[in-house]
């Protein structure tokens, strides 16, 4: 980490202002009869860490650590794709600083999938000739030497190809499937090209999943399934989908020539990072927090997802640097292959089955830290009120104060879902993020240092309460106090 | 013009307010004293074109029709860089079309300047190896083969290019200057490549001027000067400026690989495309309208300036479908070449220079049409008044009110100049088209087909009520009426 402060910080009031939030955490005594300051009983029990929560909001939000480190990973290794030289760096990098911030670390081998885009260029001929942005899909298929050359035959929906199927064969289809929302939309960048191939096309080419940007391409992974020989599919941007349906309606259908370099390379070897903050009293028990550490190979995966790892180890950094340590193990693991294969998550299952039963909570982000941050919590009624009663007497003093219903992230769903664990996440704003997903445009400017502290400052008090109290997460129907 | 109405048109109640709002243009009776219903005798003069200006404002609003016009124009021949196939293709394209409206048009052939971007491309090689955006500043030269690789030495400004001039020998000088206006920051652009030579440098990189894309790289033109040994110069997004200055602030500066095919070709022809609906009683005086035709050869040139050509030209098939002919001549001109060597410009004056007394007025917009919409004139104090009465009288009931200080574009500056015409043009929100301006994204998405019919209708007015007056705009002293 470096001293310089990033310049948003120093033109703001932001900071102290959040100190003051933060400093109101703590800011009334807890009465003497036992009732909790809010008249209620029920969050008598999150009132004792108090203390300890205003030390470690005091930590995280003091100065723009979090947002450094998560411009120098993403500086200095940009884009992290499985299998590239750049991904492994960044372990070695994160690897030796981790060590040196004090926590043990050690590699958990992973064998990832190798997918290389390769040269690749979307031309429209007729009318034309002139290149059109676009990005091949993760894990496509490439075109034959000298590409494809095909009309293109734009439809809306699969409803629409089903329609028009007997028009598809030896021609480009391209959904121009205008974005609503991402779970939504993303069924197309699924298996628009399976769909396509059935239908006759040689090749699919998708009006990228996300807000119109500035004329900018979303890759993302694609499928195939092996009834199905796989075609080339491409993200072209929104303004190009709307602008070939215009001359498609207008009955001057555009000739395309597509051709990408994309293949696959055997598998190779990656890692899970694993640090941990072994538990003062019962360190065999785990609260996990992580994030993934690939990224797409555009952009330099700042948002998806580098600085849900950089919060996760926050998370770990400023709790010991606050003098804390808590009953229960915390484990930072930075998860290698979530893009596109999943392996890391996979591979984090088959080497800790055992371990099923030590986890209390599992936290995983994914989806930025765009304001309004809140969180999103999956678990059983009885410990979703205990995250409920951290939230409302802790986090809200620092501006989260709502608890959303799904929480988790695909890297540690193989376990959780293995263990019946119960999973958080922090999220925000999805417009925003979504504007950014997968494109060259994942950077570490769209993120603001203060909403990154305030993630950090958020999840570690989440996470050293439930590694602290004395019950599991899990089980904690009684209303204790220490 | 195809019948499809833009969606942005069937969605919105935009359409009905427009008309609402124009039959507010004619909705007063003159009063019968002679005074002007806004009880000055001022506008008294401008009251008699009432009438007509409805009948333009209803047809120029009614419907998408001038936003069709530029997708088609857009979609179908792209960018439009001097020199290139597509402009030619679109000067034919658009002297044909003019013809059908019914126009009397003609080519006025001009030699431009043929600049080639060739293939480019440019890598952070450490830390790294990765591609960065990037996009060669027009004119610029190229490469040697196999690129330039040099360390970056990353300054904010000329002066701190000078104070640090001994490291730049054998750099790539990157200017990281943050966008303030476009005026100021264009300067390292036009002027970037010939300091960082002077210091030694062996390229120059921009920081891209303009507000913060989507690590979107603008193109523009850049300059040499004989003295001074012309090195390659390209723009990079703001995004990696930064990243960058970072990375030279931790001491650990880049090294950069430059690989660019720039290169100038021997002039070639072109042509300007001049329109014209002819006067009814003094067809040799003229009100002049135009844009540049041509662009920068990424996007679709529809901000810059596909849409001055188009809303100039509608202004023409507006006044003539609504059944008006006025007294003086109304004259488009499209021209060419404007973004790399206003050739058009200059092309015009050495044809035209026996009527720089004929021409009363110049328009021409090249600021993209934006809300809210203004007016910039630049003439006499005694024109002024005029073009503020048609204003207030005549536009603000369509939105637009007010007139700034400076009128006009490059390519009528040389004529305008040469014979002291007023000059005028609508201009819109600036941080809006300086976000596209020479980018990719610079496509017929951004604008919005109400604020392009209201420029017309704005312009359509306009150019109606000088050619119809009586007197000539620049000696318009009196205050008659019809």
């Amino acid at each position: 980490v470096t001293p310089v402060i990033h310049p948003r910080l120093l033109r703001s009031a932001a900071l102290p202002l959040a100190l003051l939030a933060m400093s109101a955490i703590g800011a009334s005594p807890a009465p003497a009869t036992g009732q909790s300051r809010t008249g209620s009983t029920r969050e008598a029990w999150v009132d004792v860490y108090r203390p300890e929560a205003v030390s470690i909001a005091e930590r995280a939000l003091r100065d723009s650590a979090a947002w450094q480190r998560l411009a120098e990973l993403t500086d200095t290794f940009g884009p992290r794709l499985s299998g590239s030289r750049n991904l492994e760096l960044a372990i070695d990098w994160a690897e030796a600083t981790l060590a040196r911030d004090g926590l043990s670390v050690h590699r958990e081998p992973v064998m990832v999938p190798r997918w290389v885009r390769g040269e690749e260029r979307l031309e429209i001929v007729s009318p034309g000739p002139r290149a059109l942005p676009m990005l091949g899909l993760g894990g496509s298929v490439g075109t034959p030497d000298g590409g494809i050359e095909a009309e293109a035959l734009v439809v809306e929906s699969f409803d629409a190809l089903e329609r028009r199927a007997a028009e598809a064969r030896g021609r480009i289809v391209v959904f121009d499937v205008p974005y609503t929302s991402y779970g939504e939309t993303v069924q197309y960048r699924i298996s628009g090209a399976i769909r396509a191939a059935r239908a006759g096309a040689v090749a699919m080419l998708l009006r990228s999943v996300g807000p119109v940007g500035m004329r900018t391409p979303h890759t993302g992974a694609t499928s195939y399934v092996e009834t199905v020989a796989p075609i080339p599919a491409a993200a072209i941007a929104a303004e190009d989908a709307s602008m070939l349906a215009r001359l498609q309606r207008r009955g001057m259908p555009a000739r395309l020539r597509l051709s990408m370099g994309a293949h696959q390379l055997p598998d190779t070897a990656s890692a899970n990072l694993v640090a941990e903050w072994r538990g003062r009293e019962r360190p065999e028990e785990i609260v996990a927090i992580g994030g993934h550490f690939d990224s797409w190979d555009v952009g330099t995966g700042a948002l998806d997802d580098g600085v849900g790892c950089i919060v996760a180890w926050e998370v770990l950094r400023v709790i010991k640097a606050a003098g804390l340590r808590p009953r229960r193990t915390l484990r930072l693991v930075l998860f290698t292959n979530e893009e596109n294969g999943l392996r890391g998550g996979y591979g984090y299952l088959a080497r800790h089955r055992a371990e099923l039963g030590a986890h209390v909570l599992m936290i995983e982000s994914d989806l930025g830290v765009f304001p309004p941050l809140t969180m999103g919590f999956s678990g059983s009624p009885t410990a979703r009120i205990r995250i409920e009663d951290i939230t409302r007497v802790l986090l809200a003093p620092i501006g989260v104060d709502r608890v959303g219903g799904a929480g988790g992230g695909a890297d540690i769903a193989p376990f959780a879902e293995a263990g019946g664990i119960p999973t958080l996440s922090i999220a925000g704003e999805m417009t925003r993020y979504f504007t950014y997903h997968h494109t060259a445009a994942d950077t570490v400017e769209r993120l603001d240092p203060r909403d990154i502290a305030r993630a950090v400052a958020t999840l570690a008090i989440v996470s050293y309460v439930v590694a602290e109290m004395p019950e599991r997460l899990s089980d904690a129907t009684a209303r204790s106090t220490r």
